[in-house]
Formats: C-alpha cells, sequence, structure tokens
C-alpha cells in the first residue's frame, strides 16, 4: 500500500466526519421564537459580511492570478497550472471558512436553547459544532494539497495552492479583525456611553454588527489563518524534501527519492486521525468542568499523534530523528500555549497586579499591561528558537547532512497537524459567547446564563492556548518557509549557495526594511479601524435621530441592523486593502530593486537583491512575532484586568479602577482582535510572495549579468 | 607635524571653552531672592541624587573593574590596565555628567532673571549653559580616548575605556529615567489629581523632585548617553582600523600602518572644532527665533564639518570614499532628525489627529498615537539602513575590499563627530524648561513668562531632532560595534573567519532571544517607575497628613522636598539594578552557554556560541531600534497633542478631549523619558560587553575543542 494515500484518504474522512456533526447540530432544536429571531438576525449580518469580502477577494484574487500565469505560467514556462493552483487553494479556504460560519451560526442559538437542559447537554452542541470548522479546514486543506501534488507531482504547484490559501487568510483576518472591532467600537462608544444603554440592548442599530463580528472574527479569521499556516507548513516541508542536496545526504537504503516529499503528508494524515478520535474524547458531566474537557481533548490528540506517528516513522524504516522534530514541535506548541496563559489568564498575577494598577487610573493600567505583554514576548520566542534550534540538529546530526532544515519544518508540521483539533476548541469560544449573549437578550432565567456563563469561561482559557498555540505555529512555519525561498532560490540557480549573512549589507538593509513592515502594517490596520469606527459612530447617531421611538423603545421599532453591518463591512474591506497591497509590492520591490542595485555592483555582491529579500523575511518574522505576541498577550490581559476587577475587586463594577480598566480594554480590543493576530498572516503572505517570485527574482538577476 | 595630536589639542581646547563658557553663564546675576531659593532647592535636589548615583556606580564599577582584571587582565594577560582604564571611562563620563549638571542647575535662575530684559539677553545664558555639557562631553571623552591610545597604543584598552563610559551612561539614562518619572507621576497624581494644586505648586512636596527630574534625565542622562555612543563609534572604527584584513588591502603607497586607526581621531578632532565654531554661530536678535537659530547653529556645524574633513582627507592623502562615508552619516542623521520631527511636532498631521481623537476618549487617542508610533519607525530605520550601505558600498568599492564595515563605522563618526553642538541644544531643553518654571514659581510679568515660552517652545524642536539624531547615531554605533565583534573575535581566532548567517540555527537562536531582551528591558524599567512612584505617592500622601498647615498653604510651612528626592533616587538605582544586572549576565550566557553547547555538538558548529552572540547583538540591535523609536515617537506625539488641545483646539484645557489627551501624554511619559531613550544606552552596553569579553569566550571555545 502506497501510505502517501493516507492524507487524502484521512482529509476525506475528516469532511465525512465534519457533515456528520454538521447534521448532529443541526439536528438540535433552534429554541424559542424570540431566540430565533435574534440568531438569524446574526445570520444574515455574518453572510452579507461574508458576500461582500469574497467579492472583493474574487477581484484579487482573479488579478493575482492574471499575474502569476502571465510573469511564472508564460514567461518562465511553469504552465497555466500556477494561477489555477492559486485560485484553488483560495476557494478551498473559503468554502472551510463559509462552512465553519454556518455552523456556528446555528450553534449558537441551539446551544443557548439547550443550556435550559443542562450543561452536558449544550455542551457538545458548541464543541461540535465548532469541530465542523477544524475538520473541514484539515479535511479541505490536506484534500487540496493532495489533489495537486498527486495531479502534478510539483512541490512548486502545491506552493502556489498555499498562496490562494494565504490571500483569504489576510482578507478574513486582517478584514474580519477591521469588521469586527468597527462594530464593537461604535455599538460601545454611542450606545453605552452616549445613550447608556446595557450591552447587547437590540435598541442599539450596531448591536447585530457587534455579534456577528465575533464569528467574522474568530471562526471565520482563525480557521483561515490556520489553514494557511496549515497548507504553508505542509508545502515548505515538501519543497525542503524535494532538495538535491537533501536527496543526496538521505539514505540510500531507502529506495524511494520522493519519499521524503510526501512524508509531512502522511504525518498530516495522521493528525487528522488523531484530531477526529480526540474531538470524540472530548465530553463533559452534568457538573463536569467544560475547560479541563477542552484541554483533556488536547492533550491526547498530541499524545495519539506522537505514538501514531512514532509507528509509522518505525514501521516505514524512517530515520527516528525526523519523528523527534515533530514531537519537539508539539510539544513546544503546548508549552508555548501554557505560557501564554499564564500572561493572560484572569487568576495569574499579571492580570491582577494590572487591576490593582487601574487603582492610580487608566494612564497606569495601560503602562502595566503594556509591560507584562512586553515581558510575555519572551517565553514563546525562546520556545520557538530552542524548538527550531532542537529539531535543526535532531535531523542534521542523526539523519544526515542538509536535513536541519528540514527537521523545522517538520517541528511546524508537528505543531500543526492537530490543527484540527486546535480550531475546534477555538471555534467553540464565539459560540459559547455568542449563545450567551442570545440567552441574555431572549430573557433566559438565571440558571441557563450561569451555565452559559461557565461554557463562555472555558472558550476563554482554550482561546489562550490556541492563540500561542498559532502564534508557535506561525513562528516555526515562517522559519520552514525562510529556509523554502533559499532553496528555491539555489535549485533556480543550479545550487549555487546563497547565504544570509546578517554582515552583509543587502542583508541588513533588507532587515532593517523587513522590520518595519509590521510595525507599518498593523498601524494601518488600527487606523483604519479609528476611521472605520467614525463612520459606524455617524451612522448610529444618524439612526437614533431619525427613527422616531427607538431611543424610547417603542414596541415594534426596530432599527436597520443590516445597514450598520455593511457600513462595518465596506469600509473594512476598504481599510484592508491599502496595507495588503503595501505589504506585497514592498516584498517584491526588496527582492527586484535590491538586485538592479546589486547588479550595478557586481561581484561578489551580484545576488544582493536576493539576499536582501532573505533579511527581509528574516526582519519581518522577528518584528512580526514580537508585535504579534505584544498586542495579542497584552490585550488579553488587560481584558481579563478589567474581568477581575467586574468579579468584585478594588471597587468592582462601575468604581474608577473600573473605569480605568475599561480604557485599557478598549486599547486592547484592536491590538488583540486586529492587529496582533492579522501579524501571523501578514509575516506568511510576505515569506510565500518571496517563494513564490523567488524564479522571477532569479531569472531577473540572470538577466542582469 | 604629527595630525592625530589634533585630537587631544581640540579636546583640550574644548575643555577650555567650556570653562570659559561656565564663567560667561557664573557671572550673570542670579535674580531675587525668591528665584535664587527655587533654584537652590532644584541644585541640592540634583546633587543629592547624583551622589546617590555615584556611590552606587563605584560599587558597580569596582566590582566590574575587579573581574575585568582577574579575567582579562589576568587569566588572558591582557594586564591590569584594562582594570584601569575600565574606571578611567567611568570617571571621565562622570565628571562630564556632573559639570553639565552643575551649569544646567546655575543657568536655569540666571537664564529666568535675564529673560527680565529681553530673549536676546536670555537666550544666549541658556545654551550656551547648555554648550558647556556638550563640549565638557566631547572634550573629555576625546581626551580620555586619547590619553589611553596615546599611552598604551592599544585599540583595544580604548574598548575598556568606552565600556566603563556605558555603565555610567547606563546608569544615568536608565536611573535617571526611572528618578524623573517617579518624581513626575507622584508630583501629578497627588497633587494635581487628588489635592487639585497647579502644576509647580510649592506646596507639593515632589515639586523640587520633579523640576530636579529635567536635569537628571534630560542634562545628565542624554550626556551620558551621548559621550558613550561617541567614545564607542570611536573605538569601534579604531578596532575596525587595525585590521589585518584592511590593513593589508589598504593602498600600499600609504606609510604608516596605523594610519587608519588614527583616523576616527582626526575626523573627531575636527568635529569639535567645527561644534566650537557652531556654538558661537547660534545667535539671535531681540525678535529673533530661538528655535531657527539652535538649527542654524547644526546645520552651520555639520557644513564646517564636511569641509574640514574634506580637506584634511585630501591633504594628508587619504581615499575619498572614507571621507564620504563620514559625510554620509552625518547627513543621514540631520535627515533623521528632521523626519523624527515630523512624527512628534505639534503643527503636524500626527500630532493634530491624535488630538482629535481624543475626543472620542482615551482609548482611541492612545490607539492613535500608538498607530503613528508605529509608522515613525520606518523613515529612520530606512535612513539608518541606506547610510550603512551607502558608507559600506563607498569604502568597499572605492578604497578597498575590507573597507566596507570601516566606512560603517566612519558613518557613525560622522553622524557624531557633532555631539558637542548636539548636546548644547540638547542640553538648552531641560535650562529653559526649569528657567520657565522659576519664573512662573517667583511671580514674575506675563511679558517675561512669555518670553520663558518662547525659549522653551524652541527647547522641544531642538530636542525632537537630536532625539532622532541620537537614535540614528546609536543605530549606526551598533553596527559598527558588531562589526568589531566579529573583528576581535578573528583577530583572536588568528584570521579565521566567523560569520552570522541566519540560516544557521546558533544564530537565529540568539537572535531570537536578542530580540526579546530590549522588551524585557523596558518593560522591568516601566514596571519599576510604577514601583517607585507608588513610594512615593505614600511620602507625598504621608507629609500632607502629618505636616499641620502644608495643604492650606500657611505662612513658613515648607514641605520636606529632600525627603521626597530622596526616596526617588533610592528607588530608582533599586530598579535599575536587576535589568542592568540582567542584560550583562544573559549576554554572556549566550556566549558561554552556547559554546558549550557547541563544542559538544562540533564540526561544523563548533564556534555556534560565538555565531549565536552575533545572532544576539543584531536581533538586540533590531528590536532595540524598533522599541527606542516606537516609544520615543509615540511619548513626545502625546506630548504635543495634549498641547495641541490646551492651545485651545477641540474645547481647549478642561475638555473632555483634554482629559483623554492627558491619560495619552501619562502614558507617553515612561515612554520617551524612560524605556525609550534607555534603549539606545542598553544595546550599546550589550554590544560593548559582547566585543569585551570576545576574547575569553573565545579562549574558552578554544579550550573546549
Amino acid at each position: 500500500m502506497d501510505w502517501v494515500l493516507l492524507a487524502p484518504i484521512s482529509a476525506f474522512i475528516a469532511i465525512l466526519f465534519s457533515i456528520y456533526l454538521y447534521s448532529y447540530v443541526y439536528g438540535k432544536s433552534s429554541g424559542t421564537a424570540k431566540m430565533q429571531e435574534i440568531s438569524g438576525a446574526i445570520k444574515e449580518g455574518a453572510r452579507t459580511f461574508l458576500k461582500r469580502e469574497y467579492k472583493t477577494l474574487a477581484v484579487f484574487v482573479i488579478i493575482m492570478a492574471l499575474i502569476l500565469t502571465v510573469t511564472l505560467g508564460v514567461g518562465l514556462g511553469m504552465g497555466l497550472e500556477i494561477g489555477l493552483v492559486y485560485i484553488f487553494g483560495a476557494v478551498c479556504s473559503a468554502i472551510a471558512g463559509f462552512l465553519g460560519m454556518e455552523v456556528a451560526l446555528i450553534a449558537n442559538g441551539r446551544t443557548a436553547n439547550a443550556a435550559r437542559e443542562g450543561l452536558n447537554k449544550a455542551f457538545p452542541i458548541a464543541f461540535r459544532g465548532g469541530a465542523v470548522m477544524g475538520l473541514s479546514v484539515v479535511g479541505l486543506a490536506l484534500l487540496g494539497v493532495s489533489i495537486v501534488y498527486f495531479s502534478t507531482g510539483r512541490p512548486d504547484l502545491v506552493l502556489g495552492f498555499s498562496f490562494g490559501a494565504s490571500a483569504l487568510a489576510l482578507f478574513a483576518k486582517a478584514g474580519g479583525g477591521i469588521y469586527t472591532k468597527t462594530a464593537d467600537i461604535g455599538a460601545d462608544l454611542v450606545g453605552k456611553v452616549e445613550m447608556d444603554l446595557p450591552e447587547d440592548d437590540p435598541r442599539n442599530p450596531a448591536v447585530i454588527a457587534d455579534n456577528v463580528g465575533d464569528n467574522v472574527g474568530d471562526v471565520a479569521g482563525m480557521g483561515a489563518d490556520l489553514f494557511d499556516s496549515y497548507v504553508a507548513s505542509i508545502m515548505a516541508v515538501m519543497i525542503l524534501g524535494a532538495s538535491t542536496s537533501l536527496q543526496q545526504s538521505a539514505d540510500s537504503s531507502f529506495g524511494d527519492p520522493s519519499a521524503y516529499i510526501s512524508l509531512p503528508l502522511i504525518f498530516a494524515g495522521l493528525g487528522i486521525i488523531a484530531s477526529i478520535i480526540g474531538v470524540f474524547l472530548v465530553r463533559v458531566g452534568k457538573h463536569g468542568n467544560p475547560g479541563k474537557a477542552l484541554n483533556w481533548g488536547t492533550y491526547s490528540t498530541c499524545a495519539i499523534l506522537i505514538a501514531l506517528t512514532f509507528l509509522i516513522t518505525y514501521y516505514l524504516d524512517f530515520p527516528l530523528g525526523i519523528w523527534g522534530a515533530l514531537a519537539v514541535g508539539l510539544i513546544a506548541g503546548v508549552i508555548i500555549g501554557i505560557t501564554t496563559d499564564y500572561y493572560t489568564s484572569i487568576d495569574r498575577m499579571p492580570a491582577k497586579r494590572t487591576a490593582e494598577s487601574s487603582k492610580t487610573g487608566a494612564a497606569i493600567n495601560i503602562i502595566t499591561g503594556f509591560s507584562y505583554g512586553l515581558i510575555s514576548i519572551f517565553p514563546p520566542l525562546l520556545g520557538i528558537a530552542l524548538a527550531s534550534a532542537i529539531a535543526y540538529f535532531i535531523c542534521e546530526l542523526t539523519v544526515g547532512a542538509g536535513f536541519g532544515v528540514y527537521g523545522v519544518g517538520m517541528s511546524a508540521v508537528g505543531m500543526l497537524s492537530i490543527v484540527g483539533m486546535i480550531v475546534a476548541g477555538d471555534a467553540y469560544g464565539p459560540i459559547v459567547d455568542n449563545s450567551k449573549g442570545i440567552a441574555e437578550q431572549a430573557g433566559m432565567e438565571e440558571e441557563v446564563i450561569d451555565i452559559a456563563d461557565r461554557l463562555d469561561a472555558a472558550g476563554n482559557t482554550a482561546k489562550a492556548i490556541t492563540k500561542g498555540f498559532a502564534i508557535g505555529a506561525a513562528g516555526l512555519t515562517v522559519l520552514a518557509l525562510l529556509a523554502a525561498y533559499q532553496e528555491i532560490i539555489q535549485t533556480r540557480m543550479n545550487g549555487a549557495q546563497i547565504s544570509f549573512d546578517l554582515m552583509n549589507p543587502f542583508v541588513l538593509t533588507g532587515a532593517f526594511i523587513g522590520i518595519a513592515m509590521p510595525a507599518l502594517f498593523s498601524a494601518m490596520l488600527m487606523l483604519g479601524v479609528g476611521k472605520n469606527a467614525f463612520r459606524m459612530i455617524e451612522e448610529i447617531r444618524r439612526q437614533f435621530r431619525e427613527i422616531p421611538g427607538l431611543k424610547e423603545g417603542k414596541e415594534g421599532v426596530k432599527p436597520d441592523y443590516t445597514k450598520c453591518v455593511d457600513i462595518a463591512a465596506k469600509g473594512a474591506l476598504k481599510e484592508l486593502l491599502p496595507p495588503s497591497v503595501l505589504i506585497i509590492v514592498v516584498t517584491l520591490a526588496v527582492g527586484f530593486v535590491g538586485q538592479w542595485v546589486a547588479s550595478q555592483i557586481g561581484p561578489p555582491y551580484e545576488f544582493g537583491g536576493i539576499q536582501a529579500l532573505g533579511g527581509y523575511l528574516g526582519g519581518s518574522i522577528f518584528s512580526g512575532l514580537i508585535f504579534a505576541l505584544l498586542m495579542s498577550n497584552s490585550g488579553g490581559l488587560w481584558d481579563n484586568a478589567k474581568k477581575y476587577i467586574e468579579a468584585g475587586h478594588f471597587g468592582g463594577k462601575g468604581s474608577d479602577a473600573h473605569k480605568a480598566a475599561i480604557v485599557g480594554d478598549t486599547v486592547g480590543d484592536p491590538f488583540k482582535d486586529t492587529a496582533g493576530p492579522s501579524l501571523n498572516t501578514m509575516i506568511t503572505v510576505m515569506s510565500l510572495v518571496a517563494s513564490v517570485f523567488a524564479p522571477l527574482i532569479v531569472a531577473f538577476a540572470l538577466l542582469l549579468t
């Protein structure tokens, strides 16, 4: 049997299972008429956003596909397939996002309804709703990769597929991030502050837009982000596996030279199997702890995967070092998740101290939270550094020279192979968050709301760990992508060695530009939120002014929810385009302009542009990870510091400390939900742009010399 | 004539001139009794701080000198001089700081007094007061370097001298930064917020501590920082000039092999001459613009220096490429300064937009200011990158192979050679700031206060440009230091090539740790400010509680100013020690532990620790510059956004927008005055630690292999 078939088979099984889980969720009662009404409005709003997003995206993808086809396909003779796989990648990711969102939108109301019968009835609906997203992400991703690879046999076309997925991730993550915070800030500033309405009040025209935001940002965004990282890590290892130097140094007793190309596919297939088993292990009793159940699911998935991959590695006679690299990545992911949790969790020192500092005002709250955010950068970076170094040396020393970077890639695959489970836990969060909102708005009894609350709290814990996981995985993936970029360049240059020495002025200049990019990108996103929120605020004020009886809550008077959703969606996509185009253009400019300058200088600097691009990627990885960690963690910390005060500490709700903590939380919102998580995607996109266009840059370089 | 004697001679002239300027300032009237009283209290407070700081520093310096003497001096046979030059460096910098502070403390009252006779009488006192600091910094620095080099002929001992100066810079900058913000926040929170006293009210026990802070942070701190960068850049070029590869590739027609070692000394000497001329060119008429006068001084100093260095380079028959590198650095410094000014200046778009965003609350003000801070990172980084690349290629291509990094160092020397003028303009700021405070507290007429205001506004403009200059100079200097580290390593390893390839796992792991360090360091400083401010607040409250009649302002009742100064000073030094020790220990740990691991792995990774340290320095440079720029600029921006509102926009003083802007300004205080500017010093210190201990690491490496 050809073991590589495990990839499409398990991908197919994952899709079947996600359909089964979808029908399980769908079969549950959708609750009272009031519940259905609210949940229906959210659904409509989310679809409006997705429709707009996919429309804009379609234009973007088609233009890019044309560029790829003309330059690489025709110009360099890589064939018309390059444009097609690019579109295919975007479509697969879009379908996964659409399915995940659809199920989240039906699971929220059903979870709220089932909460009336107890925790053990509500929990599986929410979790399995999340699992639909998780399994359809990995299923469609791995199936897509398999189709491209089996039908063409070319890892470079898998790269094109990956690039297509990244375009969607960028739109879903950054666009969704702007959208969700626009709605959130708009709803809060006019509704809560100006009009003094409670949270989630149906009179607020932005309330549905706000609820939609959770689904758009957290479900569709996170799903597309991990789809992107998942495909990118597998693809990077495939390209590194195709390296001639690696092929030469591989154990000659191992017959098939393509074995190292298809190994990541086998491991990814095993990851899906482990995730499916993990999903079914997550159960909670009537008085159980849903947070523990989720973590138990993650840990057992890891254990199963480690066991399965060991057996297969042993059975297929691959060197055990490769399995070691995978295990290192997986373990590092868990450790990074746990340390991230420490810095943001409500019952730990940083959140408590930040809450305490709110007593002396908003400014001190912000300084304290920001400081802990800065400190929180250290453990995960150390984790990524050590994981990559250990994976490198395990493979380089025990498998063979040239296998080091292959091991780094494999550690990323290890971390990401349980993405099915990770996304399941992550998508659970917004489902229970929404279900809590629906239960409150539908006027349920206190016990039901209490259950919804407990489900929600578990979601926050799971989210912290998966966020750490996502950043760790992105870190290892982009390192693998940097290696893949180098490999593609060297292959295209017939094996010439290209190094990225920090003392080379081209590398250094590239690195300096690279480190500035994540800062520029996140600033543009955050300023975009500000501009978009301003438009939103104008519209909310207009509705309160022009719709008679709305403010007073007159029977039958309803605000125009759709208009708010539409403004937020339109604005988000408008604000998203400039930074997205910027990162692609600057990446190409560094390569091509750098290469032109290098050709003017001549040997030994004749490939300076290629090296500058390497330095640029390195720099963007460094500063991208720094800002992603800083923003995600300090944002989460401010959020929980506020919640800690709301739980009755330091004066509780309404106190001066609480007001100060709200300022911190509002600052943290675009940090943790817009800019921070988009940076993962941004550095992945930049790395993919470099790798995709690498053949063109090499051709340009050779033309000039 | 031996032209290198220009260095000690012009250094000596600078010291003479600074004595002359000191007596000029001293000769002016110190004003009314009230003025003398206030100015006397500030003087006493500043001396208390300096005494404490120098005491703690003495212990630190002696311990470090012993370590150096034992390990390098005795252990590696580098002689007992290493400990002595280290102490000498610290002492020279301390004297410069002391002199600068002393003159600032007498110039503030005298400027306030002279403002009664008009702007053109007051301005020269303040500016010449600043020039005393400027000229004594460059004079003592260059004299110190000359003494060490002429008496020993060893650039590695100049490195020891530089390391000593850096210890003082770290203490002065970071310690002063914690001190000044402790006092500021304490005074504001209890005085302004709780007690509702106006700014600078003499009843506030922390008011003197607050006034002292300006001198401690801005005068002594900035002076020590630039002393440090100035010496480090000259020293780095001397070490690179001693490189054997450079010596071999140098034009053989140029006889003396040590010429390239002493060339930076000659250029620095010319820089002093240009600065002295520049100082005398700064004049302002009765209705003139002091800001323009300051900038005119800076620009003409640059022009004079470019002309002088060209003549000397030509006359001494050095390759003109070296002069080109110097000119590039100088011009880049001016450009970086101007762009920095754009992002923080009160009459530019970013400050206005940030002010406008305050209308929607503190959180949006902070997000907006932070976003522009993120954007402001890009131009200076691009400037540093291009300046270093251009300087590299000018020298590498026109002078000879191996001269590239020498050129980078020379561009840093170019930027820093006008430090005399830069510090003069910079120290002018706190002098006029203090003099404004004194004029207000002493109850001067409105016209006088108006003049003091105009002098102060000019100080802010000058400060923005010099801050940009300082960061640019630090950036180029640390790049030169990285090259110097590599050079020292290679020399010690008898010419073996050590590269810092980003794809090497040791380099990458080092870089990941390195990029986390500036974040960790600045977080510790900011949390230190918080903790120390807390102690201060307790003391201020105690005084108001226990001193009868203080709050009511009863005649003859005075708070205990000294106690507040003492608490701020003691606490600042206490909070400073952990981060200072941390950066030294981690730097050494990366080198030694990394080297131990590398020796276990063996070839081709046997010098992994040395490479990890290179990556570590590179990473810390990247993230250090990012955070330094982000924090300094967003802090300055929030400050000016607040001032813009206070000037009557968006509701003016007391409006909601103003309150929101105050929160931003308070967040910005530790950003721009504690953490941001300390990062320059931090990365310089780390680079120096690596270079100083490089011989020991090499010895360790060779021992293990």
